[in-house]
């Protein structure tokens, strides 16, 4: 077997876990070096391939690398940009090749999305399509859980975690104030399309009547008048209530709560936020003193609160690719396979990029209580292994180490290409 | 010596170490049967004396009290409920002493920030003003660090690190994803008054050119054009630019931000939200893609990544009360000494707490910089040994334990009272 060098990049919004597969990715390569020479890491995901600005991995120590398992976002850098079709822009797809071909690259390593493995797919046939011999894996990742073919995205249940232990900690906190204070809380979470990351936030709730009291999901049409009855009735009936929110919520015409009109002093159209929008509606129907949090950013990249079983998916997936590539595989993604419920037992197969690419999976119907409100125990079932185990950095001076990899790229062979 | 009842309530804000401060308390007193007889915890803080809602802390386990010390929030209920003076309400006084006479206590423990160090001081003048012998001590806690005569305040320490650790790690996430998509990080954190919490998020950036590049204090005066000219210039040197701004941030005028007359769909003013105010100024003025956060309650009841030295103080403080209150004393409370910044060293001293009531502390202007927009190197001494050493909480399939007291009452022997 010839010794070809290998590129991976991160694409997407990235996770607290992603660097895990990237670690996975390139720990395995290493222990290969009469197959793999070295692993070159797009700086800022394929844009870095378009612009031939590879980072040279093979110049970071391995303490280096082993670090990554524990650092969350894209040590490489991501980016938010999909491949069109071969027919709109074979310009784009002949670059590709032209640098993979500058630097002997003959494994690709795509580390994303649903739109990620749509770009995979369509590296994956480049072998075929344009002669150059490439073998194309996907590995997934992505918080919105919603790729098929896979138990779960990693990212998504060190997310579901932080969403768990957050709002059972603040609920804690408003059950303590509710007496004299607030006696709402309102928590905003990621989830534009689908409630999975909403739903985790049930996981705080174990026996009736605990917090979260209500989830919005972005599955059920927003009813206000449903909605402001059971915050009341929660209220009479515990002493506050605790709601999770997504930011996906819609009212039946499909109009995101979150863009509800509002405007700031200057006229300008406000946008995000369905947290405020909910909170001041609870107060302004009935009057009860509010608090609301929106985690954006935080819950994706809260490495310090991993679920441990996250990382160690994310790391596997990043390694079952270098080995499918070892193995000769092309157009393939690992995908988890759950083996047993409880105890959790999973193991590594693999999917077509043809069935993943596109589909977007969403969370069943049964998951989600009938009243709209809260989840199932079915989906504790699907969920609650996910956020299992610690996996803490370490931390020095009170705070955790991340690293930095020095990503210095390698020298350019190619002429400049603009994207 | 006569074998007498305590009373300890929680007041004001709760904290994610407040509980530890209880746990020291009640643990503490247990040891000295010979002395301190029953605990009776105010359920809703000073609000349960006046009712006569006395949570009995003797029906509790040694397991459960063990647990509050890894338990963040109240457990028995806090309050935001000031005493009136004696002489504008002498009926609550009376009413004070009448429902401690009636259970013989002789120990009043009262756990807040500076309100209740102004309650505490009133009820510790009982004795003599109105001939009820009884020991006041004030345990301290605010995650607005505004009491003076201590280092620091239990509960700051966890805040503090909450804040620098997600900053630092959401600011990670904004790294990875700037070439392509969100370019500004905005994260909201508390205090209203004072910039410690705002500060501690500084602690995050270690050498130049680290996250969080801005800080936005409500000590400095906020200048729109120096902001912006800062945020451009930092997204040309970095790539990208990470905000902390305090709720507490003011025009030159006196406004807060967050107040910025903003209004929703219906006209109501929409109040909050310093966050995203910064944001969608710099968007409108620079053109950048953000995303913002509000950490909100997140951030004090983090109990999952409080400070241990936050911890291990609170619970001090909570111990120390009970031996200043064996040794007789009244009208004090245990306070931090710094006695080294690095190692930190510190013990318990005490003071007087008519030198507490009533006095905010504020954050030196030497531990902002010059510009206004970041700490120095006294902030970095001061705050750094406050977020050191972890202290993870039992976890049970992925959640952490925390515990709810059963807060049985004991039964009334008095008239009820109207608050």
């Amino acid at each position: 077997m010839t010794i070809r060098n290998a590129f991976y990049a991160q694409s997407g919004g990235v996770t607290a876990v992603i660097n895990a597969s990237a670690c996975g990715v390139i720990e395995t390569a290493r222990k290969h070096p009469d197959k793999i020479g070295t692993v070159y890491a797009g700086l800022n995901g394929i844009i870095g391939a378009l612009q031939e600005e590879l980072i040279d991995t093979s110049l970071e120590s391995d303490e280096t690398i082993a670090a990554l398992r524990h650092t969350p976002s894209g040590a490489f850098g991501s980016c938010r940009y999909k491949l069109k079709s071969l027919e709109e822009n074979r310009l784009q797809y002949e670059r590709l090749i032209e640098v993979f071909k500058a630097h002997n690259i003959g494994y690709f390593f795509y580390n994303g999305g649903g739109d990620s493995a749509d770009t995979c797919l369509k590296v994956s046939q480049l072998s075929e399509k344009m002669g150059y011999p490439l073998q194309a894996i996907h590995v997934p990742k992505t918080v919105d859980n919603d790729l098929p073919a896979t138990d779960v995205c990693p990212g998504f249940g060190s997310v579901a975690k932080y969403v768990a232990v957050s709002i059972r900690e603040a609920s804690f906190d408003v059950a303590s104030m509710a007496k004299t204070s607030t006696k709402v809380f309102v928590m905003e979470v990621m989830g534009r399309h689908a409630g999975w990351i909403a739903a985790a936030g049930g996981l705080a709730s174990e026996a009736e009547g605990e917090a979260p009291h209500i989830i919005l999901f972005p599955e059920i049409d927003f009813d206000e008048a449903a909605f402001l009855a059971k915050v009341k009735e929660t209220v009479e009936n515990h002493g506050f209530c605790s709601i999770v929110v997504s930011e996906g919520v819609r009212d039946k015409d499909g109009n995101f709560l979150a863009d509800a009109g509002t405007v700031d002093a200057f006229g300008h159209k406000q946008l995000g936020g369905v947290a405020p929008t909910i909170a001041q509606m609870v107060n302004r129907e009935l009057g009860y003193k509010y608090h609301w949090a929106v985690a954006d950013y935080l819950q994706r990249a809260a490495r310090h609160i991993a679920s441990g079983t996250d990382v160690e998916q994310a790391y596997a997936v990043g390694q079952a690719a270098v080995e499918f590539a070892l193995e000769g595989r092309n157009s393939v993604m690992p995908a988890i396979i759950r083996e047993n419920d409880a105890p959790y037992k999973w193991s590594i197969g693999s999917a077509q990029l043809a069935d993943v690419a596109n589909v977007e999976r969403m969370m069943p119907r049964e998951f989600i209580t009938e009243d709209g409100f809260h989840i199932t125990e079915a989906a504790r079932t699907y969920l609650s292994p996910l956020i299992q185990g610690e996996d803490h950095p370490p931390y020095v001076n009170g705070m955790p180490q991340y690293v930095r990899p020095g990503n210095k790229l390698v020298a350019k062979k190619c002429e400049p290409f603009d994207i």
